[in-house]
């Protein structure tokens, strides 16, 4: 087998062979096969796409790469989500101990933010005490006795696909819908779950910008996880405006307990809810116990306290909170139609709540709280937006980032929650 | 400025600006754009293609990497000629002393052979005591004394060329009509010469197998010229079946004197004259003496025989000859309606006589001699071909590529030696 062969089938429209596939992509991992062969490949699959033989076959491949998790002997069926990445998107932390409550398992691993999105784990990380990372046997004993965690995934799992990312990154190839979706499903599968369900996200603050590139992601997505015999379902679900009232990671954690107490706002519990119905069908649990109500009865935040404590958090620490803060005034009396996650992801990031590189530290109390959510009656002088940092320095710059992310009874062009849902 | 920025102007068929496309040749050679990156980019470049102003600015750019020779002081003008790479191509060795002896001054920077098309240093090393290697000061005297010289490109000439090239090899990102333009043009530009004529060879055995994109890249290369200031212009000539009747380095050598000595195979003869005078009109000596002239006068045998001595070559020496030999039968008498340049690439190419990496020797005395050539009557059992080695382990392999190489009594599908003419 020869890498420039490889390459030139794929640069020439052609269709790789599972030979093909899985000799480069193991060869890729263990340095046989170049970085600037890879590379090249890479800008041929995002000029050409696979074929869903082909991006089952290259998922298989990044996870033969590596460990897989084995989860047996667990009374509970798992099941798994994965979000495409948003800003202000804390379901992660509501919707695990709902679903936990309702009588799944999940094997939660989550990753650091980059850019203008929040990582999940570095929302929990503002937690006192809370760790993400956690030994194989660790993670089973929280999945046995808490029945949920989230962590940090360990080196072995997928190492094709750490590899892989680190080149696409640096080398224009990440925009490739075959290249994402294996990605993303080779470190799904690899975590053992037995069903999964996907939130793709559309709109400003979103990866994909629009509904047809979205729809393409799902749809390859829950084809490479029916072609391994996982259950998968994909909401498109909308990013064009941040989700809850809350962006920033202390201010992300403390929404999310006002979700798990019953309260919270009404999008992050309209997503919650029904990203947990299809994660209990999913895993066979249709008829069990309803979300809603373990959000009512408490349940849901039982099971939170559990898993934060489980992995060395205290729940009931004070938050991180920011030394200063700044108010964004409402320009015009009339209706809020448009703030812009994009803008809001930019400015929470400036603020410190992100990273600009991997190895850069994020400060847990940065952020952006909205006072007014697209659709409301917003009035001139009032407060429309504050922006948290420590850092004095950062206030004008995040103000900047939001001089044109809103607007007051503009065209109204507002995506609906749940844009679609993908089944295999 | 930076690399992914340039790579995703590209992917999304952007023009690159002349401050990026400096900026990442220059980058590149010097290691600030890492191989992956400029892999990718090459991928891109294979897929979207490159303008006018793309490309007269990257070659540009790999010109300014380097050295660029000066040649002041010469009495005649220069003049110079490149072939894209045929088989039995042996042009340069005949049409050199032609021009040479019509009154111009030809300053040819040569490669050597890669695959189953041979090289020009290769076949003049057959000649005892010949040296490829000049220093720039041997070079220029060479042109002075002598009036021309074919020597190896110093690593000084376009070295951002010399590093692209490797990395394309070995990344299937040669087959792109820009990245070779831009490769043999800058070469070509950083030798100094006055003027240019391309020899572009279309046809089994030459790197472009259809008219099509043989005269994209032609018109690529003269605009490149004429972008630099340099007169240019292009032939498209046949490579479906070898020039003349050897092909192998010291036969072909033995052929070029041949030619020199007023004989020679009558398609050497028309294609040496035909570039001869193109060459001329292109330094303003198109009123000069004729090269058929030059041929049958002995003028250009006495150029021929001046340049190999200022060289350390012995024009006299006799050629290596080969221990071992075979002939290959004419199946059945008739009129040879095809004998294919690219099976007699190859079997010249595993009798020894080219190399498969770099590093490899050839073989001086390896080769194949044509007895007939397409239109010519053959009769059933005289010989076609004669196959030299000192390998006897080399006739079978050698043999078994010409299989299916010839044919008699077949459709006439012959090209004209001449197809096309590309002016600026």
């Amino acid at each position: 087998m020869d890498a420039i062969d490889v390459i030139t089938t794929k640069r020439d429209g052609g269709e790789l062979s599972p030979d093909q596939i899985d000799w480069v992509v193991d060869a890729y991992t263990r340095g046989a096969v170049a970085d600037e062969q890879m590379a090249a490949l890479c800008m041929a699959v995002v000029w050409r796409g696979m074929t869903r033989a082909e991006v089952s076959r290259w998922t298989e491949a990044m996870l033969g790469s590596g460990e897989r998790l084995d989860l047996p002997g667990l009374s509970r069926p798992t099941t798994d989500k994965h979000s495409t990445g948003g800003v202000g998107d804390t379901i992660t932390l509501p919707l695990t101990p709902t679903v936990v409550a309702c009588g799944a398992a999940v094997p939660q691993l989550s990753g650091r933010g980059l850019g203008h999105t929040g990582g999940t784990l570095d929302k929990l990380e503002s937690i006192p005490g809370w760790r993400a990372e956690l030994g194989t046997d660790e993670m089973r004993r929280a999945l046995t006795d808490v029945g949920g965690v989230v962590c940090a995934a360990g080196a072995g799992l997928a190492p094709a696909d750490r590899k892989l990312y680190a080149l696409r990154d640096v080398t224009g190839t990440v925009e490739s819908v075959p290249l994402i979706a294996s990605s993303i499903m080779s470190k799904k599968l690899a975590e053992g779950t037995a069903s999964l369900v996907l939130d793709v996200k559309v709109g400003s603050g979103a990866f994909m910008k629009d509904t047809a590139a979205a729809r393409e992601l799902a749809r390859t997505m829950v084809d490479i996880g029916a072609d391994h015999g996982v259950r998968t379902t994909a909401l498109l679900t909308a990013m064009d405006t941040p989700l809850g009232h809350e962006v920033g990671n202390a201010l992300e954690v403390a929404e999310a307990v006002r979700v798990l107490s019953g309260g919270g706002p009404h999008d992050m519990v309209e997503l919650t809810v029904t990203l947990a119905r299809e994660m209990l069908d999913a895993a066979g649990l249709g008829g069990a116990k309803d979300p809603a109500d373990a959000l009512r009865d408490g349940t849901a935040m039982d099971a939170w306290r559990r898993m934060v404590r489980a992995q060395g958090g205290d729940p009931d620490a004070p938050l991180p909170a920011a030394r200063e803060k700044r108010d964004i005034l409402v320009p015009a009396t009339g209706r809020l139609t448009r703030l812009d996650a994009h803008a809001v992801g930019i400015a929470a990031w400036r603020l410190g709540a992100g990273r600009a590189r991997k190895e850069d530290p994020v400060s847990h109390a940065a952020g952006v709280t909205l006072h007014a959510k697209p659709g409301d009656e917003v009035r001139a002088g009032r407060p429309l937006l504050t922006l948290y940092t420590d850092d004095p320095e950062r206030l004008d710059p995040s103000a900047a980032a939001l001089a044109d992310g809103f607007e007051v009874d503009g065209p109204d062009a507002s995506l609906p929650l749940v844009i679609d849902r993908i089944v295999p």
